[in-house]
């Protein structure tokens, strides 16, 4: 084992916050939490010490992207309900829009979810975008490993637009789920090729509109699913089975290959939300049995690592170091012209080499 | 001065290159481009070289933003025939889609623009998003900076998406277009707020579909501008003239405010390109007469100076100190949860602190 950082909140408040989580308690949840998202002294030692109890694989986490107006709420409130339903603890974290200039987030959409934020077997937070570039994928998996080791069965993890850090941050979860709505028909040539290739559930929403068929099939063309019937979709093509051991049944036994599926749902009415709960039961199977969940945490540990290094690194540089004083100092060179960035970028690395 | 980077690719590579920039040969703008977009050895070199020809104020970047299907790239190209009639040599940059799995890029919207590639006084460049989070702003900025340094006139920027990621290249413009249309009238409400805080100019596309004078009111009421006939908006409205001394014209002598303007397009016919283009001159004019430009200017070069810190820390760490090494040697034990990331993360800063 090697030293964890210093505590600067003490070791009996951090203490306070680890024994309250092993115990259930909400409110030690929620001070969790805000110490993680706001990366408060202490916040590394909290996931450092939950870390053993996550990645046993009874948590699903799942991601819900798509376009503004999809009614990505509307279809996360109507998972919630059927998870809640089956009695499974469910948490939603809600990546919001955020200005880079004033740090707002627009929460509208998030009020009508309160309905289901009363019951106790449901918790909802709020994240906003922070001007940290990069940093958002990484915070959102710290709070979802809160959450998890926490208990919860099912963390739902939404986002707002289909942009870059989006994606970043949908790739976070074990299932990504792209929400559309038929009126994406005319922009569906030019969404991000990232986008299609992170989701292996299409859902489209509001469904009772027209050209909800002719939606279906232009994903489906892209996709390379095969035509046919369109409740075949809802069952992914199994490949030749060549494992098996599968958990939970037929599906998740002989699952070797996923096809993504495209489904139907107007999710205001509940339609089509017992489907994609199945989707996405059997996804989770499907990953499960194929050894792929193991896989991909482990690729996403890779990752968070190297992020959580850079993090580190970068909060020493900027806090222990001289940098700070020296970038100011040379900011007016820097404008007059006479000294590049990259003149200082130089300056910079050759204190910190020599330990300054 | 302080030292610049040590070069790999040698001097008389890089002089050459240098050589035939400050010459105006094309072939070296490519190359100039292609190393600093991929961050080849020497790219911060020639960065530091071109440094001190820029920031003159002579030329204009404009960053245009909006979703998939508003027609960015037409009216890019009609802002390019329109600079172009003028005698002004424009550069694009498009900041294209690209998968954070494969690093492809989605070109389709690039073929229209050929039709205006072939003229010597247009520079197109794609530009991918790639894997490197939050790099991205950095290097569009980079690579304007070359293109700056060339002489071009007007460099425009153009991004799909409204996600941060997006948001953060646009912002590295004097100034902001966000391109809807009609239809995004139902989506405004959940519009980032970032987004409707970067841009200066909204553009209302495709103006002939139906919705669009509604969108403009929503526009206006959500931005705080007063309601009036359609046309007053096309002129900003001027503070009380305090200061004085515009460099073109009465409009930018006495600007001393900048009121969000809301124009309306149909740019595959052409109409509203005009009055685009005089309202874009017009906000540069303030920029420039009210200190704003170079205020930017400052705020923009202090911003890059840190984020060229923080890449050449990272490089170093990963490229010259035993981290990568160890983090590699740990992830077996990260993923059996007997060391977290966080244990890693301070292995490694103390590894780094001490020179190793």
């Amino acid at each position: 084992m090697t030293a964890t950082p210093p505590l600067s909140l003490g070791h009996m408040r951090l203490d306070a916050v680890l024994d309250g989580l092993a115990r259930g308690d909400t409110a030690a949840l929620a001070r969790a939490i805000s110490l993680v998202e706001n990366q408060r002294d202490g916040f590394e030692r909290v996931l450092a010490a939950l870390h053993r109890k996550i990645g046993k694989g009874s948590t699903h986490r799942i991601g819900i992207t798509g376009p503004p107006g999809a009614g990505k709420s509307t279809l996360t409130e109507q998972l919630v309900r059927a998870y809640r339903e089956r009695g499974l603890k469910v948490a939603v974290i809600a990546v919001d829009p955020t200005s880079p200039f004033t740090g707002g987030a627009l929460l509208g959409d998030r009020i009508r979810m309160e309905s289901v934020s009363l019951d106790p077997g449901v918790f909802i937070r709020s994240m906003a975008t922070r001007g940290a570039q990069g940093g958002l994928a990484t915070t959102t998996e710290e709070v979802a490993d809160v959450l998890e080791a926490f208990g919860f069965d099912r963390i739902l993890i939404e986002t707002v637009g289909v942009g870059q850090t989006e994606l970043d941050v949908a790739a976070t979860a074990e299932t990504t789920v792209l929400v559309l709505v038929p009126e994406s028909g005319d922009g569906i040539q030019t969404l991000k090729a990232g986008v299609m290739e992170i989701a292996e559930l299409f859902v489209i929403n509001k469904s009772d509109r027209p050209g909800a068929e002719k939606l279906r099939q232009e994903i489906e063309v892209m996709l390379g699913i095969r035509k046919g019937n369109a409740f075949a979709h809802i069952t992914p093509h199994h490949g030749a089975a060549k494992g098996g051991g599968g958990r939970r049944g037929e599906a998740a036994a002989t699952a070797n290959s996923w096809e993504h599926l495209v489904l139907t749902t107007v999710a205001s009415k509940g339609e089509g939300i017992s489907q994609l709960v199945a989707a996405l039961d059997r996804h989770h199977d499907y990953l499960a049995s194929s050894g792929k969940l193991e896989e991909r945490r482990k690729r996403r540990l890779a990752a968070r690592t190297r992020a959580v290094v850079n993090r580190a690194i970068r909060q020493w540089v900027w806090d222990e170091t001289e940098a700070e004083d020296l970038v100011a100092q040379r900011l007016d060179d820097v404008a007059a012209g006479t000294r590049s960035p990259y003149d200082v970028a130089a300056e910079v690395l050759d204190k910190v080499r020599n330990g300054k």
